[in-house]
């Protein structure tokens, strides 16, 4: 696997050891990152990103960079991998300090650029669609966490990991209320005579990059949905910035719509790849 | 500050970078921790952090390092540091592996331990109790990492954030349901006309280590309890591992009980103390 790093501006291998043991992020999670598909040395949506990184860590007193020099970093981290396709992950960490649960200790945040080979697509996503297991673990209205792409990200390792136990691609969270939330790396729609419908973003969920995108190529609705609703769903399907828009095929063992991708499903993943090819000069 | 840490086996000096950008505890919070008073050398309880810990490890397939050997490590660090009194952290995280949430692509753990100078309790503490506010942030009974010590400690670190611009030492957590569940590194306990009290460790809470021992030391009961019994308590306290038990002053500005420290804190605090004394060789 090639990869490369840029670290703090610096270009880096990735076999080098090169973080602090004392970065916040290691010690306490206090970090926030993002995940982006870049084609052609083009990252799609990096501005949504960006901002979207910058107003989590104003939420977190997370002393960010600037967008503009994160944006030249990803860019030369880029340039520097070479990949037709690209897996890119941003993280900004709160940085060295001292040990002990005192942000104000740390000196400057910890930027971390990786690039890897895109990882496709199993096939099998667009000929039978994701299976989704209900998880145990609900996500929590209460914590300012749930809305913000941390570094505390083990409850989805945990939840992702079930899943896959129980022969699932991924995990269906609820809220702590019972309603549907989202997959540990997913928004979720579903179409219901017509209509689209999504978890509303003022509930615990993360606002997802391609949600947002989806919301604004098609007219969706946005509010609690009980999971019955979703089982009874004409089709559905789930987003995110790496893979776009997939068609769900089960929840919990059982069949959800009819064919797979259902038709709102393929116009609207349609849309998206041809925006995201734009973009990228394809 | 005199610091010094052990990494994988090694000892370090803390100003060099030792970790790996990809180790999924800085990727992910993929990981545990604890923290210890050593004292002479000693680390109080230690044995009982240890099983937590693998406990804990078991809980997210984390593949943590034997008992034995990471109680040597301890030792091995605390010899190297010298301090008569000492803080100890001890993480293991999952270590390095690819980009992306799949836990299984990491080798071995990363285990870094970090002894520094034992910060002194403010004198305060004891003069008029810690002050508590009530945090908006609530503990959620659905998520397995309420329950452990996770590097996923972000929520504590922006509860205590605004607990401390507030003018208070610490917060308050309830849980989803609204009773009363612990402080950020700490459990509580109050005391109701004579009886100790304190919430159930099968709630969402940390079972601490102190806490355990204080369950021994006296009787309690352990229960669900509203914040109302908590304002109406004839006396309450905080208990950690790094400072044993400390008398709780007030909550939401308003004093819970009569003198700091009630007549059941100093005693348990004294029991607590000397058990702790008697440990370490003092």
């Amino acid at each position: 696997m090639a990869t490369v790093a840029r670290i703090n501006g610096q270009a880096h291998r990735l076999d080098e050891v090169a973080l602090s043991a004392l970065d916040h992020g290691f010690l306490y999670g206090n970090g926030l990152f993002e995940t982006l598909r870049a084609t052609n040395g083009v990252a799609f949506a990096l501005d949504r990103h960006l901002r979207r990184l910058t107003g989590s860590a104003a939420v977190i007193g997370l002393p960010a960079p600037q967008v503009d020099w994160l944006a030249d970093e990803v860019r030369a981290a880029l340039a520097d991998a070479g990949e037709a396709d690209a897996y890119v992950r941003l993280t900004v960490s709160r940085g060295p300090g001292a040990p002990g649960p005192d942000p104000s200790t740390c000196g400057a945040p910890t930027v971390v650029i990786v690039v890897r080979p895109f990882p496709a697509a199993p096939s099998a996503w667009w000929e039978r669609g994701l299976s989704l297991v209900t998880s145990p673990i609900r996500r929590n209205p209460f914590s300012p966490l749930t809305r913000l792409k941390s570094l505390n990200y083990l409850e989805c390792i945990l939840a992702r990991q079930a899943a896959k136990a129980a022969g699932a691609d991924d995990a269906l969270f609820l809220d702590t209320d019972g309603y549907l939330a989202e997959a540990t790396a997913w928004n979720l729609f579903l179409v219901e005579s017509g209509r689209l419908l999504t978890p509303d973003a003022q509930g615990p969920i993360l606002p997802g990059i391609t949600r947002g995108i989806v919301l604004e190529l098609a007219t969706g609705e946005t509010g609690a949905y009980e999971p019955a609703r979703l089982r009874a769903a004409d089709e559905a399907f789930l987003t995110n910035s790496l893979y776009g828009t997939v068609p769900l095929g089960t929840l919990d063992g059982c069949r959800v719509g009819g064919a797979v991708p259902g038709p709102v499903t393929r116009t609207l993943a349609d849309a998206y790849e041809n925006l995201r090819r734009a973009h990228c000069g394809m």
